[in-house]
């Protein structure tokens, strides 16, 4: 087993992984734990809900199955509600403990929720998806959304463990593999050249989850946005970073409608365009944002962006929270493996979309037809 | 001017107490502030918002009024989303700044939007209703309710300052300065029996708010409750303490609904029904319970609980957070001035319904009829 410890101000706490943790979840569970609430939703229930309560279970505590429809669309008020009737019907007391059994909207939405519920109770991640592996799972970002924008409403908040079974991703299909993987690339991008050229080297086996690379991955993945998350909690210097390529991304997500691609192929994208806004404004060498393009296509994650139209592609990336008095600002690469937060000109930016922008739908991957 | 510092974990802040203070909020507002929002109700919004919007403009920032219906029935959700509304159309950033004007409805609304907008951003106390003087705006609890029962949805969380204009109390009504009282005379009942003792003497110039006796019980107030919250900022231990008449207190709000009596006014009855359950099950002087249901009687606030019936007095009771592993506990006094947190047998805490709960219309006070 692999674990990695994740410190924070406001908490410490262990991610475990390896194949088999489903089975052993009692082990993270504390021991003056009340009810065991598991939230989760129908897809990963099917596969997964019985040998998590089964594993629970041996604590002796009562466990409460939550099972939340699927899907980022329905990542919003009404749905944490429904944890909160169904937590307060069962009279569930602030020694209740939260199992988020799923992907990155559970984890968000069922972390928000303990923030929350009863002013913060205990929670314990068990990410399923590759991407909240590696991302969602670190670093207390919890979070719904609004109508206006992702994530516009949330929490930070620690978790008191992050239980990572690698045997679950079998059942992942390729697109949400080839999501997870455009973060991991991501850490390489802004913190590890290293890392970025292993992967590189690694995609193909990566995208066929051959078991050796991926504990790699996962692991290097976790330790490097630990080592970030341990320096800046609350997102206030050093943590933008890992906001690379989510500016263009949040605007794909928002202007397509939530849902419509998935966060890491936005992510991937969003990539593309950062590094080619780095080669125009932070002095990235043309021939590392063609790298960059070149991974996150190897990966299986789009490389072109939607057409939203240009003031449109502005409006939605100036409503992002990363926006400061009206200044768009951007993580760039100065260079591969380092990262700078910096405003960038809008000249050069709508540069970026007209070469970016899918202008045919040949230009899209066939699994975003 | 007096000023009280209240240190927590999570951040230290200032509350400052005198005359005139809302003409004098921009001294505490932070220099990279960007919009600030001032969070009221129409009632309070009549009488001072344009003061402390005045006051305000000396910042030389963008001003954004957002006005919340009046009253407890409407902290909840419904209501918490026009904050978030109003900010995001106006593309509110990170550095904006929650003014909450207002008493602890404006104050747990709006400090839990500030907790959860964009995951938290910085807000100021400016509390115009005594009962929030002494009792919301310290400790960072903030929350919104929940159907099924008070304040289960929230956080803890700081403000920066909290401003406190004991002028603008000449516009409270004589209802609200009782329910104040409630408060600031439990101080004393738990921490402090000098104080209370204090408070038996006062009782009269208290209600008629004679400026040196207001002065002397909101800073006492203010000291006793930061020292308990800086012993343990998120109500693990000490702090449980301060919410002595608090179980009693929920069970009246919920059993008549939010909004028929003030919280105060709960209070001040559940302090009446603590005091007797503390003489039969903590081993309180009678005579010390006598003095506590004559000094709330002397303030102004209702001594019999309202006939919801046993079961559902129970039920109320065992609905609250305050409830673990199904048992009830209570802040108990085993002697003025020292509080404990105790179950109770069930038995005990009949025969202290049998005594407390009106069961004439004559045995509530004039104001409640």
């Amino acid at each position: 087993m692999k674990e990695v410890r994740v410190e924070t101000p406001g908490g410490s706490y262990p991610i475990r992984i390896a194949p088999g943790r489903l089975d052993r979840l009692a082990e993270a569970v504390p021991a003056d734990a009340t009810t065991l609430v598991v939230v989760t939703n129908p897809t990963v229930a099917a596969l997964y809900a019985e040998r998590a309560e089964q594993a629970l279970a041996a604590t002796g505590r009562p466990i409460l199955r939550i099972e939340l429809p699927d899907g980022e669309q329905y990542k919003d008020w009404q749905t944490l509600n429904l944890i909160f009737d169904a937590m307060l019907a069962r009279h569930c007391d602030r020694k209740a403990v939260i199992v988020a059994l799923g992907g990155g909207v559970i984890g968000d939405i069922a972390g928000f929720a303990a923030a929350v519920y009863m002013r913060g109770i205990r929670f314990i991640q068990v990410p399923t998806t590759l991407l909240s592996q590696v991302d969602s799972s670190v670093g207390g970002k919890t979070a719904v959304n609004h109508p206006i924008g992702k994530n516009m409403i949330g929490a930070f908040y620690q978790p008191i463990a992050v239980e990572i079974d690698t045997d679950v991703l079998s059942t992942l299909p390729a697109r949400e593999v080839s999501a997870g993987l455009a973060e991991v690339i991501k850490y390489g991008a802004i913190l590890d050249a290293d890392f970025f050229a292993w992967c590189e080297a690694h995609a193909q086996d990566l995208r066929a989850l051959e078991p050796g690379a991926l504990a790699v991955a996962i692991a290097r993945s976790c330790e490097l946005k630990a080592y970030v998350v341990s320096q800046d909690e609350r997102e206030t210097g050093l943590r933008a970073i890992l906001n690379f390529g989510h500016t263009f991304a949040h605007a794909i997500e928002a202007g397509l409608g939530f849902g419509a691609w998935l966060h890491g192929e936005a992510v991937g994208c969003g990539m593309v365009q950062a590094a080619e806004l780095s080669a125009r404004a932070a002095g990235l060498p043309q021939s590392d944002a063609e790298r960059i393009r070149g991974l996150v296509l190897a990966i299986g994650c789009p490389v072109y962006a939607p057409d939203l139209g240009t003031d449109r592609w502005f409006d939605l990336m100036q409503g992002d929270k990363k926006t400061e008095a009206g200044q768009i600002r951007f993580i760039l690469l100065p260079r591969l493996g380092e990262a700078v937060r910096t405003p960038a000109e809008a000249g050069l930016v709508r540069q970026v979309l007209d070469r970016t922008v899918a202008r045919t739908a040949g230009e899209q991957p066939a699994t975003l037809a």
